[in-house]
């Protein structure tokens, strides 16, 4: 049995991270990771067959930070908005250190370019599977898995999920 | 006033229930009924006339698992993944046997066939409308009527909203 | 620290908000709003830039009800369906007499027309940012804010999001 309290500080949690990537403030985006962090995006057939092979691989916060870096300085990319929905909230596993929880996601991306401008799409579909630990009381991502339905992207995937 | 306690394992329920179908975990998904329940899809504008015709009508939770046996052992359909969000839970109704409940749905289809393969689409959106009963303190649907506001079907509706 | 009490409420009065314009009961809609509210819709590009033009602008309950009038009698239009999801609700600030409150939303629409009939596309995302007061113990908005990231809107916008 999960108490409310933790349910909605997981809540917030997740619901804090996709503000902070729809609102593009990605500089902020690292800081919902503990410091040893494990952040993947894997396709879905990879994951039901064990495979380990992923589209986005990050192991630290400094990776995390580094690919932010690389967004607004590296990286070309046509212009756009992302806006997530998340649902299906359920805490699957919990002891004194530790919730594991599982959510649906879908992401929606408008285009800013000028060909597309202002239209939106089904840009990725699938599932947030977490480890969530408490730093000093506030809650952070060990551990955040997105699984992705959606394996024929749209243009690249540069912003996070 | 609805005790939060209630509608936390109204949301449990509805949670538990998507996400036994996105993980294709479909001989389970008869286990969230009663034995003698209601499952039906029904065009809105047949709802909103009144007419009683359903795309998908089950009235035993064994005629959930003979449909889920259809499903595996029978039926012919392009492979996909389905994604379902939920969102706008309301408790309508409460007397003591008795939980009734509006919710409102989209399911993202994404294609496994090789032609489409990792592609996804707006597959259906609609309103679930529950009553949901306590079988030894679990919480089960007596009754699910899936309104679906897309009357026009990509491909084929063969596994289960 | 949002109690969970006053969280539910804010939840209670977006959710019943989406199911009024869902089920087309809109000469209900200004109901959920303050006699002298604000209730806008703003390209995102417009708010981030700190331009004021919305494409719609209602600054009183009247100037809703006028809207809904014009819907049913004047307007001439595609009929269709919305069907609301909203997400990642935040209750952002919150004094003795308000609450400030963002939440992500996407509007499906399902097209009625011979033509289209019951197919269902991605209509608008965006945010709604809200200042929630009680109005005799019951929620209303003092003001809604829809922050729409589509802004090429498919066909006409005229019913609320």
């Amino acid at each position: 049995m999960v108490s409310q309290k933790l349910r909605s500080a997981v809540e917030d949690l997740i619901h804090a991270y996709v503000q902070c990537i729809d609102d593009d403030r990605l500089e902020e985006w690292p800081d919902f990771f503990t410091e040893d962090c494990l952040y993947q995006i894997v396709p879905r057939e990879n994951t039901d067959q064990g495979l380990p092979i992923a589209v986005m691989y990050c192991d630290s916060r400094g990776m995390l930070q580094d690919r932010v870096v690389a967004h607004r300085k590296a990286n070309l990319f046509a212009p756009h908005l992302y806006r997530h929905l998340v649902s299906a909230l359920r805490v699957t596993d919990q002891d004194k250190d530790m919730v594991t929880a599982r959510s649906n996601y879908a992401v929606f991306r408008t285009a800013l370019d000028p060909i597309n401008y202002g239209t939106t799409e089904v840009y990725s579909v699938g599932e947030y599977r977490d480890k969530i630990v408490f730093v000093d009381g506030v809650a952070k991502f060990q551990e955040r898995i997105v699984i992705v339905d959606t394996s024929r992207i749209q243009s690249l995937l540069v912003t996070p999920l």
